[in-house]
């Protein structure tokens, strides 16, 4: 279903050969309109790759015919001729589906960092995907983007008459602002690009923005959101803006049960605080202390380790105040010893660590993951 | 030598029972005068253990007759209960010590958060380790308080009829602000509590804060120093200064070469950067990222992962005029692709990777470790 679950959509995916592999590798998605509206959500890392450069600009147009991802290559860190590669690749897309203008094509790469595309591969690539254009691409295309990610990601939300759909990939490099991952949503909605980027923004800040992984943060993180207005149907905001954040919400899940050499699914999740900033900050710093993510995969209720990294935050809390529970057992009650340790049950993938700041009534959950051998060992041969 | 190592100092380090290995988990440090000055520098974690509350204030005062360490457990988020442990402690070393009052005695304490010490063994232990107080026994004390540390860490710096001395334990849970270490350093120079701590700052502002294992910041952090004036020379402030830096650096240097499951050391320096606070926070940036740890690892020269740090700081540069050499072979050139990263040698365990933000005249160096399988290990097991 992916991103042609939304009518006006066709997608391919296909292998062009930039993967050495032989595994798929370009994706194409494309919005036969009648509209053209589109928003877009960035990487916030200064070091910005290539076609996060240009579709950043195509973007400000709020308008998007087409989007042409790659993996195999992040084309990040690779100067004025990686720059000149996104172009040419854009050019060339708006080539072959004919009647396009360039200004109006997304790029997205995704891979490693700091090599070149082999653009005589690509090239044909794109003649290739756009001849396999179907309403029924939208699977093959969600394959196509994959990098390390074991599985491909979808999701479809339904609303009265019109449909979000997308695809996503990443599996590490995921950290806030956005993660290392690429991500197109689709909708027959019939909405200007103004409607779409604030849904967008609303639901990033929500879903994707906390996901950490690995405290990681990419080049290349995209999340696009294309709207063809096929359905005819001009949805209220709040009910779109929902679906919007119920399909980045199930494909943020996605990222995390992907996440390279996982063994567990942390939800980090902060209660009781000043601010949701706050909540926030004292989330990400948890789950981002590796000492604590490596005993939650020795399946051990280290509390200490939660408590030593809010420590290290400007959230307001008093030390003597906080509670924290590992599974629903308060293991630590006003920054002491609390029950029994020994309760706690860690057998299954999914942990729920809560921490209650004692400081007021906001609250925010991070997802994170645990660290663990497994993730030493895929990342230490990943480029050689 | 450790530190013994000045005149005016006696030292003990004993197996009071509190590790259930048996292993020596005692130190006992103690100023024979004439002066009893002393400095100090905590944990910058909010969440802070008894011991450093307790010693912080005993600090306050300007003057330490002794100081009492324990490994085999933190006592930190303990509550009232830790406190008043800490406190016994102190009471019973200044009883044991005859003339010394409590309000004297700094208390460290390094091992599991969230476990009340065994006041039944350690108590007994003062009394054991007061009775083999010896000018001898700066190794000893040196040995009884690691935890996972493999070797025990001591330096010594001379000065014009003075001398600087110290012992250090860390291994995990190193970030700045400061390590989880404890360091204890003794001087026999004759200078007042303001000198002492004028020289501790600037010390461990370039040494130990610069250290980052593993971007886990302890709750129990504590660098003390003592000045007995039993040499009968006040050597010069800058003289002094450097001496202190120097034992500073050389600890730090065996806490970074002794972190828990490292393979390779890093040497993360950051140059032409606009001001120095810049070149810290890339310098940090590069040592916390895991997944360029993990690539160090496995001796993969990813210079991609170093600009995709760099990339989510806020110090001034422009992505395009970023260089990375890694072991002098400048892979990055402009923020692109530079000389050939096969030229790279990393079979040795220091690595160097330099950070040119070509934004100005400062620099400064960060110490870390690699991300290992060895890591995720050892600390997935510690507290089961």
């Amino acid at each position: 279903m992916s991103v042609t679950a939304a009518r006006g959509f066709t997608a391919a995916g296909i292998a062009a050969g930039i993967k050495e592999n032989g595994n798929p590798d370009l994706a194409l998605v494309v919005n036969n309109g009648p509209r053209l509206a589109a928003a877009g959500v960035f990487t916030s890392n200064r070091v910005k790759a290539a076609p996060v450069l240009w579709s950043e600009q195509v973007l400000k147009g709020g308008q998007v015919s087409a989007v042409v991802l790659n993996s195999g290559g992040a084309n990040a860190c690779t100067g004025p001729k990686g720059f000149q590669d996104t172009h040419a690749t854009a050019e060339k897309v708006a080539d072959v589906l004919e009647g396009h203008s360039a200004g109006e094509i997304a790029v997205c790469s995704t891979g490693l960092i700091g090599v070149l595309l082999p653009m005589d591969k690509l090239l044909p690539g794109v003649e290739t995907a756009a001849a396999q254009l179907s309403e029924h691409g939208g699977e093959k295309a969600a394959i196509a983007i994959k990098t390390t990610d074991t599985v491909h990601k979808t999701s479809v939300a339904q609303g009265d008459g019109w449909t979000v759909g997308g695809m996503a990939k990443g599996a590490g490099m995921l950290a806030p602002g956005l993660a290392t991952m690429l991500v197109v949503l689709t909708t027959d909605a019939d909405l200007d690009s103004e409607t779409l980027d604030k849904a967008l923004r609303v639901a990033t800040k929500v879903t994707f923005d906390r996901v950490d992984s690995d405290g990681c943060m990419s080049t290349n993180d995209t999340v696009l959101l294309l709207a063809s207005g096929a359905s005819e149907v001009t949805p209220g905001y709040e009910e779109f803006a929902e679906a919007v954040r119920k399909v980045c919400d199930d494909l943020g899940q996605q990222l995390i049960r992907d996440a390279e050499g996982a063994s567990k699914d942390i939800k980090v999740e902060v209660i009781n605080a000043a601010t949701e900033d706050d909540a926030v900050e004292v989330g990400r710093s948890i789950a981002r202390n590796n000492l604590l993510k490596c005993a939650i995969h020795g399946e051990d209720p280290n509390w200490g380790r939660v408590l030593s990294a809010i420590g290290t935050t400007s959230a307001a809390f008093e030390a003597d105040r906080l509670n924290v529970a590992i599974n629903g057992v308060w293991v630590c009650k006003n920054g002491g010893v609390g029950e029994d340790r020994d309760k706690v049950d860690m057998r299954y993938r999914e942990v729920h660590i809560t921490a209650d700041l004692a400081a007021g009534n906001e609250s925010a959950v991070i997802w994170t993951n645990d660290l663990t051998a497994d993730y030493v060992h895929e990342n230490s041969a990943y480029s050689s």
